[in-house]
């Protein structure tokens, strides 16, 4: 596996929010404790707890911890420092440490992809990112997507093998975050987002009734889960707090989104868009949420255009076509020898081809051509043509058009029209590195001010970090989660006529694309899909 | 070991308590569950959390559990029985089973004496004893009191080994209780009155600091510790509750008995004493409560006189002496041939022997006589004399008077006179089996009004009942523990003085037992000591 590049938690200023009052899922406590005498000879487990009772009430001592206790405080010469774990109703005592560690207290955010996982070393003190690390889920060699991971699981063996495979990749990322095992030791609090799916094979839990009508999850909210149950190799008792989940479709990785956007708190109505393997969308306000979810296909990701990649050195990330020459500009990551196209170069290739009139509004070569050559042989590293050709763009198309269809659908279903929505927030690797003018053009985001479109990037990771740090978060979270109304697009009619008729650049409805209407008026190039 | 032979909890008629207002450690609910279908597809797990909430809050879900629920909820076609346990800060759901259940309910009463281990089955459903098994407690054989175990612990393995033989003791009493393992999954909650080393031996818990300065226990009050993890064959989730310890010498056995005395709720100043292997003595009322306690030697429990035995078949229980001819009348537990003498026949005795002029006083034979012949050599099981010799009196004088010197300083501490006293509560075999009149004359007992003497019976056996069963007494049970003020009887020089005074029959003051006065009296007796 390679060793993913991925950025760090990055975030609009618009929705940067700095968390004042940090209240994480675990904390730590210096106690000075009193030495035993005969006049005061309370037994010494006691002692930390009634020196602990005023800020944290009747704090629960595990037997495990109960006999080193009356070591570590003498050594420490009674000055000691506690560890506590919130339960949910109360708090745990997990570590009693000698001296004044309440300065080294970390935890973990985490965001498990179907492809990809992001592990974030958090600082509990102040609530920074101090390290992060990314790579394939090694779940990947099991099962492509989701649907084969479901499939994988119902053999014998398979659910074992797809725990071990996702837990063995958070431990290979959590050593190269700490490479000393003591230091592992010291992570003592961990929330993860990610999707339904994901949180199942992650605990272990069967997930075969995710993709059976009627799409039961076995839990949405695990609530919290002692690393060391996981597998985690971090404090064994570690709380592990998962994002919840909506239903079988939408996960935590997306209410850490919506938990990101701060849509919820907001009055205008808002859209989120986050488009990955599957596709989730979600609409409303401080007052209703709406949601539907879908399998996107990996269009963006990658995956299926002919020299689709993922954003990795070599792939072609941004492209240019000059009107006046006809010649592309192309960069690519890292700047080497170009290998493929990436997401960010694909919606810049079919902005570019359209805004060029190579394409049309019916997204098909005017000339005939079968394939546009976007990086010519001799640049390649391969040394052929790399090239998008009808098909990859008819695979593209379906993608948006699923995702045009299902918020077409959405927004009829509250009767909200696009004049009234105040922000767009996108999301995951669809929100992180798009260019907004070509996701634009050509209709994968809306034509709204460019001040109302808001790239959310990693917002499951930054969804995670936040309830790994906040009390508050978390249990907004879990209003989320109560609040959202899950909306079954496979169960609405008008879906797929929406879906079949979504099929023109930047949308049917042109005049929803003001901007891109002006652009091609000003390129002379047509406006009107019947007249190609 | 032999099965020991444990009357059920025996309770004086004056406290028989009973718990109105069950509130157990665990409780069952039985929930109909809804079926999931497209329109209401919550997860499994937070049907069955949702189903509780009304009634018992935010549920955690062990991760163990949550892989089963699906199944056994299909299975049962949604009819479920959940079985909860209180963690001090809310519920743990610890089982799910098909159908209602909820009238099979099953926890255990626990007294884990330094000698003798009594388990009681017990109904959660309506508080009552179904059954109960006793034995002795397997650690004798690696320490006889006390001491010697905590001598024991500090030997390489040796806080295995007594951990171990305890666990084994209990298991072997589960396995008579019930015979098949399935039975014994559905004990889901315990509570165990013990003393503070015996609390620490059954948790693994290094107890080397309770018998050195400053007596300081690893813990007093350990919380609710899973079943599992001490490693008793019932439920491995079933919370184990110990009744708080006030310190080193004061252990929840003795909290339990203050608890089921009800002399913590009552305006009168009352006494409690349990004599053992250790003695402990507590006074006080609804505003105060100190206790002291010491090693008392094992004199009742027939450890160190000559024919000294335990309460078993073959134990000479009663004994009467015509005060006419002088013959002696006795009887045996089970009507076996005499093969010793034990707690109670020993107080018979003595008194009988006191209140025939045999010994005066002063505890001593008044014709020169070594020994006084109870059991005649051709009656006896072995064949020879059954006898109590001057040094069996020697040391039984010796317990009683650390007993009587004990309470005079506690009595004096307190600026506190007999005459106050509105009752006396007699603990353990101290206050199951000895009769009351000749306890009273031998000056065990106060000479009150008889209706004022209570014997309690195993009193830490059911308080622990009693706190198995209400959540309010488990509360009673921490304020008290809180409450009582700890009286150092090695740091009060009054003590040996008075000890050293204690020597006389029934008392040094005889005023203070005016019945035995009357009685000496009446027999034409001496009242005056030195007159012998």
């Amino acid at each position: 596996m390679s060793n993913l590049k991925v950025k760090p938690i990055i975030l609009a200023e618009q929705i940067q929010t700095s968390l004042t009052n940090l209240e994480p899922l675990t904390r730590k406590a210096f106690l000075s404790l009193i030495p035993p005498s005969l006049l005061d000879n309370r037994a010494d487990v006691d002692q930390v707890r009634q020196a602990l009772e005023a800020n944290y009430g009747s704090v629960s001592v595990p037997l495990s911890l109960m006999s080193g206790i009356p070591g570590i405080c003498r050594r420490a010469s009674w000055q000691v420092t506690a560890t506590l774990a919130d339960t949910g109703n109360g708090w745990n005592l997990i570590e009693l440490e000698s001296g004044d560690t309440t300065k080294a207290q970390f935890g973990l955010a985490i965001d498990i992809g179907t492809t990809t996982v992001v592990v974030y070393l958090v600082d509990l003190c102040d609530g920074t990112v101090l390290n992060h690390a990314a790579d394939y889920n090694d779940q990947i060699t099991l099962g492509e997507d989701i649907l084969n991971r479901i499939r994988h699981a119902a053999e014998p063996g398979g659910l074992a093998r797809l725990q071990k495979a996702v837990v063995d990749t958070l431990n290979r990322l959590i050593r190269r975050l700490c490479p000393l095992p003591m230091e592992t030791g010291k992570i003592t609090a961990v929330a993860i987002g990610a999707n339904t799916t994901m949180v199942h094979l992650l605990l272990g839990l069967n997930p075969a009734s995710i993709c059976r009508a009627p799409y039961t999850p076995v839990v949405n909210n695990p609530g919290l889960i002692p690393a060391g149950e996981i597998g985690l190799d971090i404090h064994p008792l570690a709380p592990v707090y998962c994002l919840p989940s909506i239903g079988s479709y939408l996960g935590g990785d997306v209410i850490g989104g919506i938990l990101v956007s701060g849509m919820y708190k907001q009055p205008g109505v808002s859209l989120f868009v986050d488009i990955g393997t599957n596709g989730e969308i979600v609409m409303g306000n401080e007052e209703w949420l709406v949601a539907c979810a879908g399998a996107a296909g990996p269009a963006l990701e990658g995956g299926v255009t002919t020299y689709g990649m993922r954003a990795e050195p070599g792939a072609v990330d941004r492209v240019a076509i000059d009107p006046d020459t006809g010649k592309v500009k192309y960069t690519t990551i890292a700047n080497m020898p170009a290998r493929g196209i990436c997401g960010s170069g694909l919606v810049d290739v079919l902005a570019e081809l359209f805004l060029n009139g190579i394409i049309g509004r019916t997204a098909r070569f005017q000339n005939g051509q079968e394939a546009f050559v976007v990086v010519p042989a001799t640049e390649a590293a391969s040394g052929e043509d790399i090239v998008v050709t009808q098909i990859d763009i008819n695979n593209f198309m379906a993608t948006k058009g699923a995702t045009n269809a299902a918020t077409d659908v959405l927004m009829e279903s509250v009767g909200c029209a696009w004049q009234e929505m105040s922000h767009f927030y996108a999301a995951g690797a669809f929100g992180q590195y798009l260019p907004i003018e070509s996701a634009v053009t050509i209709g994968l985001y809306p034509d709204l001010p460019r001040s109302a479109i808001v790239r959310l990037g990693n917002s499951s990771g930054e969804g995670a970090r936040q309830v790994l740090l906040s009390r508050t978060k978390r249990l907004e979270a879990e209003a989320i989660a109560a609040k959202v109304t899950y909306f079954e697009l496979n169960a609405n009619p008008s879906f797929m006529e929406k879906f079949v008729s979504s099929k023109f650049l930047p949308h049917t409805d042109l005049d929803r694309y003001p901007s891109v209407k002006l652009r091609l008026q000003t390129r002379s190039l047509p406006v009107n899909a019947h007249a190609e």
